[in-house]
């Protein structure tokens, strides 16, 4: 009994408006902080800003304890993807790292913190989720797309390590030079300098794009047509449901009155 | 009654069709007078500029005060953001700036008046109506997108100041930086100079030109599917209604028939 | 009754499948003229040219008089644009031309020859007719895109002008570099060239490209909303109009028992 | 009899989900190989990669003949376009190669090795098809901006030929060159060239990049259209066959009625 209301209580503060604004406020301040970090500070500044950082910290270890204890469920909290990764930022956090290589993943952890923005905002954490859903539909498109990737890198190094090897060295440097080719960035410079040697590599650079920008076109029309058709059969569903109902309706009237007719003539 | 008639001469002005048309010429030519100052002119040409400039406020003042008394409800006037946005540039103009430094405020009211295009213009008002209404479903998709901005500026800030920091000075050019390599603008050139330090800062460019793409893709999707989706349901459901009214007297005949049947046998 | 059955005639001339496809050819020849002039030529090779440029031009004057007098009603020959082009195309290259400036026309008259392809192949008719269809549409999107450019080009050129005058001289100039930060060429060099006297320019070329990428954007969506709401409306209005008639067909053949009923009752 | 039984037994192992499993494994692993060649790899390691590369095409020779006997019509197998694929890759790695030159061609057909790939998993062989199939409705729209590619070509190397043969020597170059400049890459740089003679080159540009882009987006529109109109329909259909088969049904009884009335009244 003491344990219920002890929770109730928790869920109270876990649902409160104040609170959740509250916490909002705090990871906004935090990333504040971070951001600040990057500017020249004076050292005095700094010290301030370790403090603060230990104070976000703090807030954040008592704001999960208590989402922790209004979950009635103790063993589900960690079911959620998201609990898990409010879990291992803030423990992560607590540890003291001193020496100056640890202190870089320090930083990283507390710039990662910015994301909590997206697991305490539940209209970000539902965009995060059907982004998610959507990967997979396009895993085979970028199965197909690698494999193109891959062809082309192959015979890249293999014709053009001779003549830029900075560019076309190995399989993933020249995976990493065609993946510079598709974004269009300086990529006549990659071609001319392989057709003063091969003056009909136009045709590996041309193809390379053509492929690639189908296959990307392919995969955007995909995604369009598959969210437009899930949405629009369920409109139509619901539609012709609503009409089929009343026409089997009419029918049952229908065969009502025949046997009526039957039976009274 | 006087005042009403002279309400209703002023309506009449304003919905004249030549007077429109003569607004709009203004406008034009006043947008002419703005483009013709960046050239350089003689100092004769230039005084009639400055004379052509006071011209067109003073049509704008009088086209104002039409359109104000045209007005039934005077309060009501300012209700329209239009309105008021039209009212703001006279005025501005209409102040005597001997200043340089406003001088070039000056200019700028003078510039912007070539806006007053799109108040003037109905289906340039609709368009930038329309545009704004899609502006608050993209807002979460927006902060996502800083969110993601602001932790690899953070991260970029941390690791790659030393080696740039024209680039990644502090977090704010960090994110103007990343703006260029989401163009696609001499990223290599970027990634190359980090990739000199950090051999495998490639995944930073990459992974973040594939988080930015593919929220930028949802977004275009989202609003494409959002806006068809409005329309599709009103052309099902118009389509639907007909048919639904159809069933509905059906049935009433059949009920008709049903009450008909049972009266009379 | 002569005039008819030469009529006849020269329409089974014109709408012969050969001589189509021989049309085509020739077009295609005249196209390869066209661009093997464009190559360093031996002088012999260059009279032969001169030839087969004239026998192309006898061709297509012989093609058009066969398709002039195949139309019934002469007078409308000249309604179609297509017909018009093809003569002005004829007629120009018939005009002897010595003098070398003219030379330059007499060459671009040859050049265009080959949009003749698009005049005589019905599908490529077909696509350009449906895409001039699509412009109007554009109309006031365009002309919001050419305001939001004039507004920025005079701010530019009145701001930057003293920076670099090759870019920002007048709004003309600007304008043309506005289209350029738009293409995302080289668009950050020319604002860190703004940023070291204004540092805030940034806020400039940022929210221009925010503004004309949403324009732009939203263009595109409502040309694909509008493309479809037009197939698709045809499709649910089909669809739905077959099953009206049925209704209606039903409610009628109830009216008819109901009447029998009673009357024979 | 017995023949049969050897193909079932064939049949059995090809359908095998082990065995697809394990010629996948198998051509990734070929993949992998002809990656490890691109690296600076030491000559032992190098006669250890020519021995896994014949051990992979053994591998292959052993799977073709399982899924040649596994096809109960022998002549039939050739139909299949992945299967002459197949077929040739595995042939043309047998072939021993000394000659330096053919050893290239060598290393290419190892290469394309990967694409077998595509012809192994379904689903790749599935997308691959559907992207086949959307080829031909582009078909004229890419004649269209050939025709337009080859009339700015003719004009580019016509007109700017003396400015900069690099870019604009003949037709085929001057392609290239507006290729470039419709990927934007450093197209101000060939059009600021240009403006140095003429002017007003920058309407040739600027024409050029909107009516590819326009041409662009219309074939993107058009596949997309195409694409949901074909699904759409579908649905729509389904719905309204599934309501007509109840109004057909309907009718039937209303008939019934009409016959019983009027027999029995």
């Amino acid at each position: 009994m003491h344990a219920s209301t002890l929770n109730a209580r928790f869920q109270r503060i876990k649902s409160n408006r104040l609170f959740e604004t509250f916490i909002i406020g705090i990871i906004v301040f935090s990333a504040l902080i971070v951001g600040a970090k990057t500017y020249d500070v004076p050292p005095t500044a700094e010290k301030v800003v370790i403090l603060l950082d230990w104070l976000v910290t703090l807030i954040f270890i008592v704001e999960l304890t208590i989402r922790f204890f209004a979950e009635e469920n103790k063993s589900r909290f960690f079911y959620s993807g998201w609990n898990i990764f409010d879990t291992i930022i803030v423990l992560v956090s607590v540890i003291p790292i001193e020496n100056s290589d640890m202190a870089i993943i320090g930083r990283l952890i507390r710039i990662f913190r910015v994301l909590r923005m997206v697991s305490v905002v539940p209209e970000l954490r539902m965009l995060i989720t059907s982004l998610l859903k959507a990967l997979p539909q396009l895993a085979y498109v970028m199965l197909l797309m690698f494999i193109i990737y891959y062809i082309y890198a192959a015979i890249g190094s293999t014709f053009f390590e001779e003549i830029n090897s900075t560019l076309w060295g190995d399989v993933s440097i020249s995976m990493l030079t065609l993946f510079r080719v598709m974004t269009f960035e300086d990529w006549t410079d990659v071609m001319y300098e392989t057709m003063e040697v091969y003056s009909l590599s136009w045709i590996y650079f041309l193809s390379f794009i053509f492929f690639t920008a189908f296959a990307f076109l392919n995969m955007v029309i995909g995604i369009v047509v598959n969210v437009m058709e899930k949405e629009h059969q369920s409109i139509v569903e619901e539609g012709l449901n609503r009409d089929n109902e009343e026409l089997i309706s009419i029918r049952h009237e229908l065969a009502e009155l025949k046997v009526l007719l039957k039976e009274k003539l």
